[in-house]
């Protein structure tokens, strides 16, 4: 967790850190900024003192409200480097962070950088520092960088904001399973209150309408039916029709407004009833979702848990990805990963991660599927979880995992 | 514009480009991909030549409504790289690139990187890739890019979508001006129909609402009142009340949903009444946009048009950038910049950008303001503005410039 940075950087042999970037959301600077609302700005850490967050003047409100100590780059004498370096920006900025890292007491070391911006100015950026300023060694993680690490664990306050968006989506899947329970049946279709056919454009615009209510924005949610279901991350289109019978992958990821913590969840449904070929995979889904359940162990490697569900579907004779590399039918991806101000974190939950664990604070998914788009069906659950102070893996997404959602209209009454 | 593309690769000497990046929100990809709702994925083209997007697999039916060119990395035998690679995922992705461009008959030259992606995973694989690849040179480009280059200048179809996004956008102003002018005064303060005092998250919230009616995002508009309107991006409290008589600054800038197309627009107001004080300012902060306007022309350098406010708001007294570049009041920014799928692009209108002219198809904002936090107000106004066929400057924002919404509630009646 956040606390845990003075340590990793000691144990990375870093003297400091400069998190950077442009106007891309950059998940290192929010959590290092404490979720400040800012464009732009760069954060300054040496191990062992407070952060320094240099801004720009139009941004200082904002940026005070990060808790950290923060100046404006016009005050620590951008400008005067910008004119040194005759309008250079990356040479300006290079000897602008010397001037910082000089103010923290820092004249050379090991510095870590990280951040997101854009790959042609990170490049360009690189080269100029490593030019400008031969007494700093500029260190890219390529692994799991120390901030990765301090996000794989929660701390007290960051559980709390997840399970608060985790409650705000489970009711809001629960409006949807309503609204579609609630619409009249026509041949395949669904009728809405009009007489309209109701499509899956009406049922993520009320799913967005509902997450804005409650403090949480979509970020591109999954409403895949039938041959579109079977790709695992087709979003599914809006003006297409509801029908009854079809497998509905429905894979929601919002987040707090503006950027922030999500929650991460998916169910599958069939509107009315379902084939019984796609029950039987279900069930074969729902079955690997307890074999994962039951694999866990605080601490033990998380590529044990994928490697039980690989070897459950393989078992039934379903294609895997360890079993075929290039299967575009079957078991198509990892069994979960981390969740927090980032949809996908650590750990993961994949035979090709092999040093991955279980820790207390983990915010994880556990989400088996199979994926038939010629027999036009995709299936997939998904539940977050907590491992919490007690080492157990408690679900967040306590929301119902019926496949069939049966519709309150039948014979033209209401049931 | 996007047809600009082969040119300009031929005029930067680049035998090939490659936009690359993970899950940040990657302009360079959106642009080329012609908005493909994937998060992975890289784009390789060389001139005169098709696209090439080469995706996850479970991103493939996304990927293909590109309309480029499309396989999967399975299919070009990237895990074959990964196991060549020993696990070590940046050396095989540098393999995987070679496969590609060789696939499309490239075996070594300029290649240009672009997106979006982590400093430290950037920083890493430039490092791979320079060891694995030394018959490549790869350019990362300073100064303006070729994509930013291409996205100077919005082609036909983009413009269209501008429009309705900036009619949208203007839509909603009218109904936040309509609601505050509904409410009832009660001293400095005003109440909502419940009685409660109605506050800037109410607005926002409403905006917010109103925004997603219409298919668009608000991406963390500027509602901000008071001494905040006095720092030019203060987001602007929630839970303060609304009051008369206070500068409000209220910057929109929304994005068609999921990503997409942006309009930009600020007005200033102040609710029921105006001190004599903001008054003259505003009025200042119009005269500097009506001379921006009467100083446009095609083809010449923005950075005139900046120098004209800038003479204007320091013949009146007002410190600025140019006469006090550390000063935290007056004119504290540049005067504008083309807006897109990102909310600044090019060109910039500043006095520190020489080299930037209007063209055909820019979009771009005007935005004077001037700052006094001591004094307790900032003001700002912003219309968006197409350079359309015939040259001519055509604002998007045809919303009102009155700085007073008047009350339509007076002594307690309705007026």
């Amino acid at each position: 967790m956040k606390s845990d940075l003075d340590r990793l950087m000691l144990e990375r042999k870093l003297d400091a850190i400069i998190v950077a970037g442009g106007e891309e959301f950059n998940t290192a600077r929010y959590y290092l900024s404490n979720g400040a609302q800012i464009t732009h700005g760069t954060i300054f850490k040496l191990p062992g003192k407070p952060a320094l967050l240099v801004c720009s003047r139009i941004e200082l409100e904002e940026a005070e409200k990060s808790g950290l100590a923060v100046k404006t780059d016009v005050e620590l004498g951008y400008y005067d480097r910008y004119k040194d370096a005759e309008g250079d920006s990356l040479k300006a900025t290079a000897l602008h962070w010397a001037d910082v890292m000089g103010s923290l007491g820092l004249s050379g070391g090991r510095v870590g950088l990280y951040g997101a911006w854009q790959i042609n100015k990170t490049i360009a950026l690189y080269r100029v520092l490593q030019s400008q300023l031969p007494a700093y060694e500029f260190v890219a993680e390529e692994k799991t960088t120390l901030i990765e690490e301090a996000m794989l664990t929660k701390d007290a306050d960051e559980i709390a904001r997840i399970r608060s968006v985790a409650e705000r989506t489970n009711a809001v899947m629960e409006l949807a399973w309503e609204r579609i329970s609630s619409l009249r049946p026509d041949g395949d279709f669904l009728l809405d209150e009009s007489g309209r056919r109701a499509t899956i454009g009406d049922i993520k615009d009320l799913v967005r309408r509902e997450l804005m209510a409650r403090g949480l924005e979509d970020t591109n949610m999954i409403f895949a039916q039938g041959r579109d279901a079977g790709f695992p991350h087709s979003r599914g289109e809006a003006d297409a029709p509801l029908r009854l019978g079809q497998a509905i992958v429905f894979d929601l990821f919002p987040r707090e407004l503006g950027g922030g913590y999500h929650h991460d969840m998916t169910r599958t449904w069939c509107i009315g009833h379902a084939p019984a070929a796609l029950r039987r995979d279900y069930d074969t889904v729902m079955e690997a979702f307890d074999i994962a359940l039951e694999t866990f162990g605080l601490h033990k490697p998380t590529h044990l848990m994928q490697e039980a569900v690989l070897d459950h579907f393989e078992g039934l004779g379903h294609a895997t990805t360890r079993s075929e590399p290039a299967t575009m039918e079957g078991y198509l991806h990892s069994l979960g990963h981390g969740v927090g101000i980032d949809i996908h974190e650590g750990p993961s939950i994949s035979h090709l991660r092999r040093n991955d664990i279980f820790q207390i604070g983990n915010i994880l998914t556990i989400e088996p599927g199979l994926y038939y788009p010629e027999r036009g069906y995709g299936l997939r659950v998904e539940d977050m979880f907590v491992v919490d102070e007690s080492g157990q893996l408690t679900s967040l997404s306590p929301f119902r995992k019926d496949l069939v959602i049966p519709l309150k209209y039948a014979d033209g009454k209401v049931k």
